[in-house]
């Protein structure tokens, strides 16, 4: 556990308090492509562009050819747009209290995660957008391959000890990782929290089931597709209740342009005078009418991998079996083939599927997000759902029919393949392997497989540092040159967490999401094959929330603390796989009623599916009807103290008016006319008050010191030797300098220096 | 057209306007069924409560027992609770910009419909809402049978020409309509407009099919069913777009608690502090299960009538048609049959379904309409489509098979029994009756009839009035009470318009949507068998829509202007319609392919109406996707505005700050700290002007004058000699004595006057 123990734990925690340099963000420069004198050109603007726009900043140098430029947000300057972005939400009618202030007005954040959105919007936003305009990734700054804020160890620790004492999460811890790492991320647990504790439904009714009753129980179906309905309904209104809990409702109607965006043509808008970028909605359609073809190719490419291992795999193990006993090997091949060939035809796919969603040029990331889960759904659905689709309507009903057909006479080494009959049990065991097994291989490929891999990378590169380093001090540098790339003594800690969360991917809580998704849809879908997956689903969950916790604070970059008002378009995909499901789970019923598949009439299977689909829409009406009518207590709560604001500013006029104009009331009583309210001395807004952010702030808070005599020296030491942009360039030249070296041109760098 | 002319028409429209004697509300009191002693003990009660609310009451007798009360609301109160209106609206979020004022402020209404809402308000409301509580046929005031605003006929006039002289209605028109009838009526005119625009397009590609094609064709299904889907998902948006047209957008939100419903316990709500009066939402929801058995039941009965009548129809024609062609008349026996029992049957199911939604105990007029529409949509299924079903599903595919068995042998008296044989042409022959001359039947039902029994009870009232007149004049009155007996003669027209609308019935315009439901049901279930059905009922609406409007301004009260923000819960009566169309048309052109029920195979048929589902529900998808990429122009627009006012406001704030504490807000930028806006001595809601509502008011205008000679003469001529109180009382007995006389009764009532 050398990740974790390189960690400050335990008795290093107050330590820890004072190793809070004051870093509110870092960008990664790579210095790799990009020739010497270009790299400084660049990093010059960079550096300009970032102190010119009023940020601090400070340089060291990274792993390999990297420098990591760390980046401060004045108070003052950060405060302000904290204070903007509250009135932008109150512009947009996310909140109803008017933020008190002017343009100059600071406030203090409420919690790290609006602190730290502030800063990625004032580092990452364009100028017209009010930011320094550095996006990583793309267009003039596609050498900074990173930019995140860094992890508040302290905060994440104190947060995993109090998630790992619970065995429920509570509204409150939910909160807390909100406050930590944004809506976005709290909306994902605050999901799979609540679609565990759903789980218990059918994981006991599945464990009775399975114990008392036989597989394909009509009951049982019943039982998983009320409960997906209930639960896929009961979870978008408890969206909208986390919504206005965290004050984050109809949050996408400010979310600004994507940088990628482009424009036909702007318009101002009579009403408000503002100036909106403007790409016909026919257009974006019809570029959007490129997703049936993909979809099409998509499950085409993936099924075809599927179903030429399938057969494969059918023939080696049903057909061939026992001549083949001796070739033992051969079994595994197509196996082996399906797991070497899937990952080069997905990553194929996705890259054609981002492409497509970039051509389709969303204006925000929401659609852009949109548009890419889509994509990402339809292949998911192919990779995971259709080994199963194929077993349990194609393989087991027509198998003995289709194999023999399929196989070339001469093959027919065997009379086995002639009065072949595939076993009903194949079924349940795929459903086994894919779902159950598969949860827990996954869990290894996202946790166990990049924990060993970031400790081998991390082993090798500190082995190469050790030898570079060294080779580096060797070299004739300047004093000061050879003071950049030694690290301070009290700033060692520091930068290797720095320069490890560098090079970690960012978290990506959309690809948990859709982890989810599929996971619900093997239930929805085949939960009636074995009653004991939501059982094993309910165990898998509770290990994987908090691994995917674990996963978070250790083996991610933090994610910028995005706004979301719901666990985003994956909610449709839920909707489709209860849909679908019912419609499986009732055909499954027929097909396998007694067991095995024998004595299939058409016109039974398809009037089940034809009532299943009848019945499934009715209790989704009737589902809704329901929920409707008991309401939700968090939007009459909102609802009412909607009202009570307006209610409070509408007495304060009134008591004025009472109070000081007696006179021109009764007037108006008389004159029978309009009137306006008469001036009064007093700021009615000042009486209305209303917490804006009623959070109890326990584990997570903001940084309550600010400009420590640790972090001032930190910030301002180096300063007075050189500035950032000269310190910069020595280390480009520096690591230039080795690179080449190391690629064997040793060409005269002393000039540089 | 005596009823017609009986109202002023062209050169006395100048005159009329002479003739607004400022009647702001009427009442009808009705004395049939009660004691002499207890009428005059309860109009007093009723004055008093009236005139001590502070209204003005005038009296006059109406026909027959029955006493007409008028009142008229000072514009002071009235302006009151038109600002007061508006501020709920505001607090309520219906409205973004405050109006300004306090609690004695008086506006005008912006248009008539606000007025008389107002109105209504003050009338009808309990004393804790704030009106006079007087509830026609309701508890204490049962015997207040009838309670409207009188018609402006100037208005209506003017209205009518301008809707005669256009082939559509524009929105311009529907805001007037709005504006005279109120939101919940103009929204009935938005939807029948739209929705006959609509029907051009299947209008057109039905004549084209049914000239160049055969019946049952799959293209004109596949455009009937796209049609109707893509009409409602537009038609919903459409509703948005309205509701923020006139204003009323969530107007739902602050409908009030309807004097029937009682509650089990009071609570406070913690946030505004407002006294909620609750019923549990389980206790509704459980009795609200009893609409299943009655839904069940009253299919049922319907179902059993129909089917009875339908089959000895069936019998009496197909089967024994030969034999019995001597005795013709037995053609129609069914037909006649039907049409005595259907009405009792529908009578009392009514009855049952009244008292199944009153026992539903809804909190509001809008939810007790709904359980009210939804028992009504089941009943207006049963008979409206029932015959088409069992004709196009049962009948004509396995009549020849049922029918021989159904009959007893020995009714067997004819070998055409046992080779029968349906024609398919039947279908076609049931849909144009019940669709087609369905609609026609209808329209004289509705408009001709009524207008026949108006003119009829009118001529009957005017002969039995002149008989009773002479004999109530003849009596020994006192010269005061003969004084009250004749109308003054410049009252004359006033008060025989009010004694009319007194007694024609209410404005239902419910009736009228659901009408227009089971229109677009035909269309969008067997609008195949008969292409041309779209075009009738094209024609058929144009003439519809004008009907309707004359029928609500001549046979009808005029509608309290309630508000609405959509045309209530028929839009889900038209979604199911879609779904059950896309199914129906399905299943209709695969029994109907080669124009006759031949080769059925009921695999085949489930697999055509499972394919039209996934596709109805694909296309359903795809529709709204579309839609909501195109998005609405009015919604962005009231986004804006929204957005601007709030701007605005801040902006009013900036300035003040920028121009008065120059010191403070350095103080603020160096100090780090949140801090309030400094008090200004300017009130910000001043600068925020935007017009709250921007319609152009070309016919539909308020009063302009008010207290004018003629109305003082008319409200206070009588009040000198004696109060309302003692003037009703005064009729009272007149009309009760009379009444007694007429029942052969001829007891003393002299004592009494």
């Amino acid at each position: 556990m050398h990740l974790i123990t390189r960690r400050p734990t335990g008795s290093q925690a107050e330590k820890e308090k004072d190793e809070d340099f004051e870093v509110d963000w870092v960008l990664l420069y790579d210095l790799e492509d990009i020739e010497a004198h270009h790299a400084t050109d660049e990093y010059h603007t960079l550096i300009r562009d970032i102190e010119t726009f009023g940020l601090e900043t400070e340089v060291r140098h990274g792993y390999g050819t990297t420098l990591i430029i760390l980046i401060r947000i004045p108070r003052n300057k950060l405060g302000n747009e904290v204070y903007r972005s509250r009135v932008k939400d109150w512009l947009f009618g996310i909140i109803d209290v008017r933020p008190l202030g002017d343009s100059s007005t600071v406030v203090d954040a409420a919690t790290p995660s609006e602190e730290i959105r502030s800063v990625f919007h004032l580092v990452t936003w364009t100028k017209e957008q009010g930011g320094a305009g550095v996006t990583a990734n793309f267009g003039r700054w596609k050498h900074v391959t990173a930019s995140f804020a860094p992890h508040s160890w302290t905060a994440n620790k104190k947060l995993l000890k109090r998630l790992s004492a619970k065995i429920i999460l509570e509204a409150d811890d939910l909160d807390q990782i909100k406050a930590l790492f944004g809506e976005k991320v709290a909306f994902y647990y605050a999901f799979i929290q609540a679609y565990s504790l759903f789980l218990i439904v059918p994981a006991s009714c599945g464990t009775m089931f399975w114990l008392l009753s036989k597989p394909y129980s009509i009951a049982f179906g019943a039982v998983v597709c009320i409960w997906s309905i209930t639960f896929v309904e009961w979870w978008k209104r408890q969206e909208l209740d986390l919504g206005i809990r965290w004050g984050v409702k109809g949050v996408h109607a400010l979310k600004v342009n994507r940088v990628q965006y482009t424009w036909e043509k702007e318009e101002t808008d009579l009403i408000t005078g503002e100036v909106k970028k403007i790409f016909p909605t026919h257009k974006r359609l019809a570029r959007q009418l490129l997703f049936l073809p993909f979809a099409a190719f998509s499950s085409f490419a993936l099924s075809s991998v599927l179903v030429v291992t399938f057969l494969a795999e059918a023939m080696i193990s049903d057909v061939y079996g026992e001549a083949l006993a001796s070739y033992w090997a051969l079994k595994y091949l197509p196996t082996i083939l399906l797991a070497v060939s899937l990952p080069y035809v997905t990553e194929f796919l996705t890259s054609v599927a981002t492409r497509l969603s970039e051509h389709e040029n969303h204006r925000t990331n929401d659609e852009f997000e949109l548009a890419q889960v889509q994509k990402a759904f339809v292949m998911n659905f192919a990779t995971s759902f259709l080994p199963l689709f194929l077993t349990a309507y194609v393989y087991v009903p027509f198998g003995s029919i289709m194999l023999p057909r399929l196989i070339p006479d001469y093959w027919q080494l065997h009379d086995a393949a002639k009065d072949l009959r595939v076993d009903a049990q194949r079924l349940q065991e795929e459903v086994i392997s894919l779902s159950m097994a598969g949860q827990i291989l996954n869990f290894g490929e996202e946790f166990v497989v990049p924990f060993i891999k970031q400790y081998l990378q991390e082993a090798y590169r500190r082995y190469k540092d050790a030898k570079q380093g060294t080779s580096l001090h060797q070299r004739m540098h300047s004093e000061f040159t050879r003071a950049l790339l030694a690290d301070a003594p009290q700033e060692v800690s520091l930068l290797s967490r720095l320069r490890a969360e560098a090079v970690t991917p960012p978290y990506d809580v959309q690809g948990d999401i859709m982890e989810m998704c599929v996971q619900f849809g093997y239930l929805a879908m085949f939960g009636v094959v074995y009653p004991l997956m939501p059982l094993g689903f309910l165990i898998n969950n509770w290990v994987e929330l908090r691994g995917d916790f674990f996963k978070l604070i250790s083996e991610s970059q933090r994610p910028p603390p995005i706004r979301s008002d719901s666990i985003g378009p994956c909610i449709s995909a839920l909707e489709f796989l209860t849909w679908l499901g019912s419609l499986s789970t009732a055909a499954l019923l027929y097909l396998y009623r007694d067991g095995e598949v024998t004595n299939i009439r058409l016109d039974h299977l398809l009037l089940t599916v034809f009532v299943a689909e009848q019945v499934y829409l009715a209790t989704k009406l009737s589902v809704r009807f329901i929920f409707d009518k008991i309401g939700s207590e968090a939007v009459r709560r909102e609802e009412a103290s909607r009202r009570l604001v307006r209610k409070r500013y509408l007495e304060t006029f009134s008591e004025e008016v009472a109070g000081t104009s007696v006179r021109q009331s009764a007037f108006t009583y008389a004159a029978n006319h309009k009137r306006s309210t008469p001036s009064t001395p007093t700021d009615p807004e000042k009486r209305i008050h209303l917490p804006i952010i009623p959070e109890v702030e326990e584990t997570v808070s903001v940084r309550s010191e600010y400009k420590t005599e640790k972090a001032e020296r930190f910030w301002n030491a180096r300063k007075e030797i050189m500035g950032t942009a000269e310190a910069g360039v020595r280390l480009i030249v520096a690591i230039k300098g080795m690179q080449k070296t190391r690629d064997g041109d040793s060409g005269d760098k002393s000039k540089w220096i």
